[in-house]
């Protein structure tokens, strides 16, 4: 398995695009529409929000999806139509308007989008702008990376990768291209997340694989605690790579998740990275506890937690901050066998053992604490679970951002 | 029942005082010890954090109140003796230097800690201390301010209160006073509050009213979503009002538990007003959900949403992250029959009906969220269930505050 270039245009037989249309209507710089078309149809499998209110485009995939089908994805930023006047009606528009160009059925469009909640989506700016956006599609990193900036809302960098793998002794490429920076804490679903590959697998299959992988990466990230109302996260499979179908759960079908899941987990740690405000990627590491689900909670209050949010963007080793969220995880464990290092590319540093500060070099712990990406390495006594999340730092501009999204 | 002056100092038999002895170095001139004695053994009761990681003074306290009664009360801020060396030896030791003289028992002694988590606790500075301390006991409104103002670590004001009230053709009065800006996200006890009362009442009784108590006031409020490890929620009832012994939830058990349930409120708000660095007291108010605990949960989501927080912060009526809050506190309703309205001093406006956004006056909405107190008002179409809770915004100052405050 190795990167390569490309993103959602990386694996064989798919095209890409984006482009303004006017959606977004303060600048018109900012690309607000996306499309990714693949040469034939895809097993497909989407995962969703669980948070009850959902967007339109939610309701209208898991329509479009029911037969495990698709043959392109229309993606919008600038507008969430959630909670807006005539959701679904235009969320179908819009996929009959990519139906018409691609020449297949409106329901192997799957659609998506993100920005602001309760406003009436411009439909006729996307009916009107899909022509150009249609004629622009190419193969090439450039669709790819178009596709992925105008999926952007107030991320600051686009988040776009791709790999390379052997399944079946055939060559098979997987890319995705995700957005999120702020209302990330997914679950189930996530954010805005497509990933494209030519590995030819059933539609039971490309779904298993997608809820096993987001459980361990998308599911695992957490900006500020807001689980969003459109989160979502889909996998179009062309099966143009040419390898045997994979319609179990074989020796082809563990190396396709595994490729999937390294996908998925760079991509979530890139969203982690560009938190909205973020000067830190917070990777949290927990040893120790009784199971899995145990580190992961664990590990997931850590990363949330307000305070140790502000004590990192402080470059302030408060452990205290760490181990007080752990203990309001919900999870039953013993303080006395929590151990505690900050780590960085400036070093290393214990803070605590067995629940009980250490004496140490505030000096160093500034520096380690300074560097960009900073883990959080926690040891407990209670088992052989471990899992490690991702979050950010709280910010100055996390606030500035938020305190005036809509104007 | 009327707001009276006086604090903890108010009811009968009562005295307070609080004084600087040296736990907080950076500034001798902060108080930082603070004690409550009562003329004869009170029934007391308490409620402690649900954090796993529990400071040591709650262990002490839920020891030495096993039989439900206590005569004293000290607490310190500056440091919360928590996950520190020797914590529970020298919680008991500062018990023994009040028992010395107030002359009662050390277990008829209960203790609370604030501060810093993690480094051992000057014990010595506190025993030295002690003699000056009991000497200032005074039961003026004095006393009540000084022991009030020790308890504070990044408040901004004292939260002090008390009220009179007639239970059983006798005049009742009770008071408290209350500390609490940050990690604020109370379970079950709350930051730190200790209440006193004259009212004759048995120890089951003190316990089952505070029990009723904290339900509906601390633990309806959040500033940061961080549940502290020193939560602890006190009150001592020295019966000196000579009414007739509560033993049964008679009559006179509701009058007081009304009388407590609105000092607990009351101090509850000033706690979530006074949230570190917040501009806005945020009321949610949820009406028509399936439950009172179904409007709770709903209502603390609200109040807990850090983009709902951020968007008042910047006068947004960005009423989306309010729907988006509800929709993932975990309760399943109809997102289309949710009505949402913003409300202060300034006036009221409509923003959200049947789950969708109306057309509202920007500058009118603007003008109502640029109030210090905000109400968010949200009515349901599930049944009868309605909760208020009280939070704040996020600010720059919240994170300014929480980048370095150990240092």
């Amino acid at each position: 398995m190795k990167m390569i270039d490309g993103g959602v245009c990386a694996a064989t037989g798919f095209k890409a695009s984006g482009i303004h249309v006017g959606v977004k209507t303060h600048n018109t710089e900012k690309k607000d529409v996306a499309l990714i078309v693949s040469e034939v149809p895809c097993a497909t499998s989407a995962v969703y929000t669980k948070n009850a209110v959902k967007a339109a485009h939610i309701h209208v995939d898991i329509k479009h999806l029911a037969d495990g089908k698709a043959q392109a994805a229309v993606i919008n930023s600038g507008n969430a139509n959630a909670c807006a006047p005539k959701g679904e009606e235009n969320a179908i528009k819009i996929c009959n308007a990519v139906a018409k160009y691609v020449g297949c059925a409106t329901e192997d469009v799957v659609i998506a989008s993100t920005g602001v909640i309760g406003q009436e989506i411009k439909v006729k700016v996307i009916e009107d702008g899909m022509e150009a956006l249609y004629i622009s599609l190419s193969a090439s990193a450039e669709g790819s990376d178009y596709a992925a900036k105008a999926i952007m809302t107030t991320d600051t960098v686009k988040k776009e990768l791709a790999v390379e793998t052997v399944i079946g002794g055939k060559t098979v490429k997987m890319g995705g291209i995700a957005k999120g920076s702020g209302m990330i804490h997914p679950n189930m679903g996530t954010m805005l997340c497509f990933l494209t590959t030519d590995c030819a697998i059933s539609p039971e299959m490309i779904k298993e694989a997608l809820l096993d992988t987001v459980k361990v990466s998308f599911n695992r990230i957490s900006v500020d605690g807001d689980t969003s109302t459109n989160d979502t996260c889909c996998v179009l499979a062309n099966g143009m790579a040419g390898n045997a179908e994979i319609t179990e759960k074989n020796d082809d079908y563990y190396e396709f998740v595994k490729a999937l899941k390294e996908l998925a987990i760079q991509l979530s740690m890139k969203m982690a990275s560009d938190g909205e405000g973020a000067k830190h990627l917070i990777t949290c590491t927990v040893k120790g506890a009784k199971s899995e689900e145990s580190a992961e909670i664990i590990s997931k209050s850590v990363i949330s937690s307000t305070l140790t949010k502000a004590a990192i963007f402080g470059a302030d080793a408060n452990w205290g901050r760490v181990l007080c969220a752990m203990g309001y995880s919900g999870e039953d464990f013993n303080p006395d066998g929590v151990d505690i290092a900050f780590k960085s590319d400036a070093g290393e540093i214990s803070v605590c053992e067995k629940g009980r500060g250490l004496v140490f070099d505030e000096d160093l712990a500034k520096k380690i604490l300074t560097e960009h990406d900073i883990i959080i390495d926690v040891k407990m006594c209670e088992g052989d679970g471990e899992c490690t999340c991702w979050g950010c730092d709280i910010t100055y501009d996390y606030i500035k951002i938020n305190g005036d999204y809509r104007t």
